[in-house]
C-alpha cells in the first residue's frame, strides 16, 4: 500500500513535547496527572469480574458514582463515557418519555447543537427561551425568569420540559434558583446543560452550581474545566426526581453510550472525583487568588478590555477570561494568533469581537501572570477605535415553517446561500466551537441569517453544515417558497 | 468527607499486574502496544488547529480514515468514538431518515441491543429473521438467505433495511453475499453487524468480511478484534452507496457521538490502523499455524468439545473457541472458573453448555498451547454424561402486541416474573455478555421465554433488566391480559 503522508498518532506524539501553553480546554491542562496512564493498555479491559459494569452500576462503580454525587451536591451522579453530549440526548428523551402525552420543549435558543439533535430524535416541537444581550454583539447572556414564567404560565400543558445553557461557554449564568422554581409550580422537570461548569459547587468562591440551586438534571463536562481525560461527563439528578423519569433516564442512557465502555475513560473519571474531593476546594481557592491579581493587571488596559462581573447584570464565572476588541484596531483573529505566535499562549474561542482563554484548577499565578503582561504589552501598540461597525446583535428570533423532525425527513435541494432567503432550511449551520447552530431544520431563512454569516466569514470564522463543507450553499426544502 | 472503600482507579492499578491471561476482549490483549500512552494526558487535545474535526473531517483524521477505508476494501471508512453502539444507531437512523415513506426494519432476532434501541428511537415496527439452530442450544447459527427472500418478496415496500449480525459473537457467519443481493434486487440497504469481525477481510486464512460480501453498511468493533482501545470501532461503507443515505449516515454520527471526541481513542485508533496495515496480514497468518496446532491437539478430548468449522453448515470463523460441555459431567460455569482460578486463563462468555474464548493476532502459539493443555487435562478428569436435560432451543418467536417505541411509553406496572405470562413486556431483559435480549418492549410474554430465563438463572447467569436489578420482576403494560 501507499505511504501514508499524515498520520494522527505521530502528530499527536509530535504536540506532546510542544511548548505552547493550553488556555483552553481540557482544564487537565495537559499536566502529567498520575503515571497511571504509563500503563493504558494493560489497563483497557473489559467487564470483567470485580469491575462492574457501567450500564448496571452496583459494585465499585456505583460506589464511586455515590462519592461523586455528594461531592455535587445531587442525589444522583451517572459518569458519562460519551460526553455531555449523551447526557443531554438521555434527559430530553427521558422527559419526553415520561410526559408522553406532551410535545414540545421550552428550551434556550442558544443551546449546543446536542439539545437541537435530541429534538429531532424524540420529534418534538420546541418553544424558545431567547439570551438577554451584552456589550458585545456575539456574545450572549443570560435566560430571564420572567420569560420562563410568561410561557410556562401559558403552555404549560403542552410542554415536557425546560432546557438552559448555564453558565454559557462564555461563563454567563441564569438564574437558576428562580426558574427552577418557576418550572416545579408547573411540576416540569428543569434541564440544566452545565457543560462548561464541572467546577461549580465544589469552592464558595466560585458561583454555586445549578444542581445547588435546584435544576433537576443537570449535565456537565467533566473534561472541560476540572481533571478527567475529554469525553468524559457527569449526568447528576436532584433530590426528589420523580422515580418513573429516573428509569427513563437510566435506560436512555444506556442506549446513548457505548456497550463497550472505555475503562481508561473511567479510571480518568474516579481520579478527577478523588482529586476534586481530596483537593478540589484548596485548589479553587488558590485560583481565586491567581484571577484576583490577573483581573487588578488588566484593569489597566486602554484599548483591550477584559470583561468583568461588572459588565453583566447577571452572575458571571470570571474563570473564563473574556477579552473584548471592540474599542482596539485589531481583529479578534488577530489577538488569537499574535498571543499564540509571539507568547505561545493558545486561546480557546475566537469570535467577532472577543476572544477567550479557559482557566482552571491547573492554571498557576505565573500563567496568569503570563497572559496579563502579554495583553497590557499588545494593548500599549494599538490605538483606540470606534465600534467596529458589526452587527448590533446576534441574537435571533428563529420561525419554523416545520419541526426538525419534519424537515430532516423532507425532500431537499442545495441552493447558494444568498438564493435561499424565505425558504426553509433542511440543514444546520453552526460555528464550532461553541456549536450552536446558527440556523435549525425547519427553520425560514431570514436576511438576519445571511448577515450574520457573512460576518463571521469576513471576520475569517468558519460557518460549518453537515456534509457539503461548503458554507456558501445551503440545503432547503423543496417547497413553493414562504414569504 | 469520609473514606472510600473501593476506588475503581486504585483496582485498575493493581489489575494491570495481575497475571492472568486474557482469552477475552479487547484484542490487544492488554500488551504494552506503544508507549504513545505514556503521556497520555500530554496529548489529551481539543479540536486545535492542525488536528481536524472528527464531525468534520478534512484534514489528517480524514487522510487515516482513506487509507482505512483502501485496508478494509470498502469506500469509506468513519472512525467511532463511541463504539459499535453509536453506528447501529447511525445506520438504523440514516435509513429509517432515508426512506422516510417506509415505517419497518427487517432484522435478525439475535441482534445486539443497540439495534432494538434504534428501533425505538426510529419508531420502526419490525419483521424478523430467526437464525438457524445448532446442536448446541444457546448458540445460535446464520441467517438463510432464503428467509430474507421469502419477506422481501412480500413486504419489500415497507421495509427501510435489513440488519445482520455476522460474524455473531460466536463466530457464525451467514452469507451475506447471497443477501446482499437478495436485498439489491429490492434495492434496499443491507446494514451488517461485524462488531466482532474488524479482524476479516486482512488475510485469506480467515473468512470473508462483509464489505468484500457486498454489504452497504458495516459496523465493526475494532477493539474486540484488532488493536485499538476499548470503545473504538468503524462504520464502513460499499461502492456505490446512495449520496442522500451517505447525508444522513454522517449527520446520524454527529448526533451518536460526543462533540468532544477523545484524541487518545483516535490515537488508538489510528496506530491500530498502522499495525494492521503493516503487519495485520502476517499476525494472521502466523494465528492462523496456530490455530491449526490447537485445534489439532484439542480433537483428542473425549468429554468436553470444542467445535470446528465441521460443527456448522455455514462459515464459521474459529479465532472463536467454542467449548461444549453438553457431554462432560461440568457446569459450564465450573469449566469457566476452573479455568481462571487453576491455570489463571479468563475466558470471554459462559452459557449454559458452552464456554467462548477469543483469540487474536496478539496470542502466541504457546498461549494456545496453555489452553489445549488445560482443556485436556481437565477432559481426563471428567466423565462423559448423556445431554444435561437443559432446554433444546433457545430460540424464540417473538409476537408483539406494541411496537417497542409505544410499549416504552405507555402506562406500567411491576409484576413477578412468574405472573406476567400473556402479559405485554414494558422492558428489556438480557443477559450480557453477549448483549442480546431475550425479551423486549411490546413482546408477549409466553412460557417458553419464562423456561429461558429459568434455565440461565439456575445455570448461575444473571439475567440483566433495566433500573430494577431485581430478575424476578418484570415491568409489563398496564391493560387488559392479552392471551
Amino acid at each position: 500500500m501507499e505511504n501514508i503522508t499524515e498520520n494522527l498518532a505521530d502528530k499527536l506524539k509530535e504536540y506532546a513535547i510542544n511548548g505552547d501553553y493550553p488556555f483552553h480546554m481540557p482544564g487537565h491542562k495537559r499536566a502529567p496527572l498520575d503515571s497511571f496512564l504509563n500503563n493504558a493498555y494493560r489497563m483497557d479491559i473489559t467487564e470483567i469480574s470485580g469491575f462492574d459494569d457501567l450500564h448496571h452500576a452496583e459494585g465499585v462503580i456505583q460506589s464511586e458514582q455515590n462519592v461523586c454525587a455528594q461531592l455535587y451536591h445531587s442525589e444522583s451522579a451517572h459518569f458519562l463515557i460519551n460526553g455531555s453530549t449523551c447526557g443531554i440526548l438521555a434527559a430530553i428523551s427521558a422527559v419526553s418519555s415520561w410526559a408522553t402525552l406532551k410535545d414540545t420543549l421550552l428550551m434556550c435558543s442558544n443551546a449546543h447543537k446536542s439539545v437541537y439533535h435530541a429534538v429531532q430524535i424524540c420529534r418534538l416541537k420546541t418553544m424558545f427561551l431567547d439570551p438577554e444581550e451584552t456589550s458585545i454583539p456575539s456574545l450572549y447572556a443570560q435566560i430571564e425568569p420572567k420569560q420562563v414564567q410568561r410561557i410556562l404560565e401559558q403552555s404549560f400543558d403542552k410542554i415536557v420540559g425546560v432546557v438552559i445553557t448555564s453558565p454559557t461557554y462564555e461563563g454567563v449564568l441564569s438564574n437558576v434558583e428562580e426558574i427552577a422554581k418557576i418550572c416545579h409550580l408547573y411540576k416540569i422537570p428543569l434541564i440544566v446543560d452545565s457543560a462548561h461548569g464541572a467546577h461549580l459547587g465544589i469552592s464558595t468562591y466560585f458561583p454555586k452550581s445549578a444542581i445547588e440551586q435546584g435544576a433537576d438534571i443537570v449535565i456537565t463536562s467533566l473534561h472541560k474545566t476540572t481533571l478527567s481525560l475529554t469525553q468524559t461527563a457527569l449526568l447528576l439528578t436532584n433530590y426528589g426526581l420523580d422515580e418513573g423519569l429516573m428509569e427513563y433516564l437510566q435506560y436512555y442512557l444506556t442506549v446513548y453510550q457505548s456497550s463497550s465502555p472505555s475503562y481508561i475513560l473511567l479510571y480518568s473519571i474516579s481520579r478527577c472525583v478523588e482529586l476534586l474531593r481530596l483537593s478540589g476546594e484548596q485548589r479553587l481557592n488558590e485560583l481565586r487568588m491567581a484571577l484576583s491579581n490577573f483581573y487588578a493587571k488588566v484593569s489597566l488596559l486602554k484599548k483591550l478590555k477584559v470583561l468583568t462581573k461588572e459588565d453583566f447584570e447577571t452572575t458571571f464565572d470570571d474563570s473564563k477570561i473574556i477579552i473584548s476588541t471592540k474599542h482596539a484596531n485589531i481583529k479578534s483573529q488577530e489577538l488569537f494568533d499574535r498571543l499564540r505566535e509571539e507568547y505561545h499562549l493558545v486561546l480557546e474561542l475566537v469570535s467577532i469581537e472577543h476572544v477567550v482563554a479557559i482557566v482552571t484548577m491547573m492554571d498557576s499565578g505565573k500563567a496568569l501572570d503570563g497572559l496579563a503582561n502579554a495583553l497590557i504589552t499588545i494593548d500599549s501598540e494599538l490605538d483606540y477605535t470606534l465600534d467596529q461597525g458589526n452587527l448590533s446583535s446576534y441574537n435571533r428570533k428563529r420561525e419554523f415553517a416545520k419541526t426538525i423532525f419534519e424537515a430532516l425527513n423532507d425532500e431537499r435541494e442545495e441552493l447558494l446561500l444568498k438564493h435561499a432567503l424565505g425558504r426553509v432550511s433542511a440543514q444546520y449551520l453552526y460555528l464550532y466551537p461553541p456549536g450552536i447552530p446558527l440556523v435549525i431544520p425547519g427553520e425560514v431563512i431570514h436576511s438576519d441569517l445571511l448577515e450574520i454569516v457573512n460576518c463571521y466569514q469576513i471576520n475569517g470564522l468558519s460557518v460549518l453544515g453537515p456534509a457539503s463543507k461548503e458554507s456558501n450553499y445551503i440545503k432547503v426544502l423543496c417547497e413553493t417558497k414562504l414569504t
